[in-house]
C-alpha cells in the first residue's frame, strides 16, 4: 500500500449541490510528483434484487437524465444521514416497487466509479416479500417484473448496462447454481 | 419512453476541471413537476481483460485516491478526443501492463454511474498478447497477474469491488463455460 498510496497536500470543495459534493485535491504520488485529483464524495447506496411472491425478479425501468436512457435496474437508492444500510435497502424497495422483504441477505459491496467518486453500493437479495403501501414518488420509474431466466438473458444480451443490476443478477445466478 | 423521459428546461456548467465537467440542469418530469439534476459529462472509457501468453489474467493493483484504496482492476482508461474505442483499449493495455493484443473482442458496454454521470465503459477481451515497450506512466499501479480460477475467486469472495473488473471476469467465465 505505502508505495502506491497518494498523499493529500491540499483540498478544495469546488461545488456542493444536493447530490454532488465535488473536491479538487492536490496530491503527492509515489515518484514525488504532484498531481490533481477531482472527485465527488457520496454517502453510499443500497440496492436490492427482489424475488416476488410469484418467483419473478422485481426489477424496474428507470429513466436516467445523465445518460438520457431508460435503464433496467434493481431498486436502489442513497443512504440517508445516519441510516442503517438495511433500512435504506428496505425503504427503497418499498418506495420503488411497494414491497417489504421479510428476509434480506447481503451479497457484496461494489464501487461503481473509483476514478471520480468514493461511492460504495451494498447489494442485497430480498426474499419473502410482503405487499405494502406504495407511496408514489417523483422518480421516473415503472415496475418491470421478469422471470429469473429472462433477467439473466437481459444481462448476456447487453440489454442491462447498469452495473449494480448486472452484478446483482449474476450473483443471484451463482447462488442458484450452487443451491 | 415518452412518459418517463425528463425534459431539459435549463443547464448550467458549474465546474469544469481536467476530468470532471459538472452540470446542474433544471428538468420537467412526468408529473409536470420541476426537478434539479446534477451530473458530470464523461468522454467514455475502454477496459480490457487480457489473457497473457502463460494463460494468466493480466490484472493490476491500482491505488484510487477517491476511495483511498488499492483496487484490483482490469487495465482501462478514458477515450482521448477523436480516438477509436479499440485504439483506447490497445493504448491502455500497453501503458498499464506493457502488452499489445493481436486479437481484441468486444464483450459488452456498461454504465457505471447512471445517477450522476453519462459515462459508458466498453469492455474487451484481449488475446494473443505481444510484449511491447512498457512506458512507465505516473499512475499508481502494479502488475498483478493471476490464474483464471483465482480471478473468479477474487470476485466471489468480494476482493474485487471495481465494477468493470467484476463484470469482465464474469463475462470471461461465461465464455469459457460455453466453449
Amino acid at each position: 500500500m505505502t508505495r502506491l498510496k497518494e498523499t493529500k497536500l491540499s483540498s478544495k470543495n469546488v461545488f456542493k449541490g444536493s447530490l454532488l459534493d465535488i473536491f479538487v485535491d492536490e496530491v503527492q504520488i509515489h515518484n514525488d510528483k504532484n498531481k490533481v485529483r477531482e472527485y465527488t464524495k457520496h454517502p453510499g447506496a443500497a440496492a436490492v434484487i427482489p424475488i416476488l411472491p410469484d418467483g419473478k425478479i422485481g426489477i424496474i425501468r428507470h429513466y436516467r437524465y445523465p445518460t438520457n436512457q431508460i435503464h433496467i435496474e434493481v431498486p436502489a437508492g442513497k443512504i440517508d444521514p445516519g441510516e442503517e444500510i438495511e433500512t435504506t435497502a428496505k425503504r427503497e424497495l418499498q418506495e420503488e416497487i411497494g414491497y417489504s422483504p421479510q428476509k434480506l441477505t447481503f451479497l457484496t459491496k461494489i464501487n461503481p466509479c473509483i476514478g471520480y467518486s468514493d461511492e460504495s453500493i451494498w447489494l442485497f437479495l430480498g426474499e419473502d416479500l410482503k405487499k405494502v403501501e406504495y407511496v408514489k414518488t417523483d422518480e421516473s420509474i415503472e415496475f418491470y417484473p421478469v422471470s429469473f431466466n429472462k433477467a439473466v438473458e437481459l444481462v448476456w444480451t447487453g440489454q442491462v448496462t447498469d452495473v449494480k443490476t448486472i452484478i446483482s443478477i449474476l450473483w443471484l445466478e451463482k447462488l442458484k447454481r450452487e443451491s
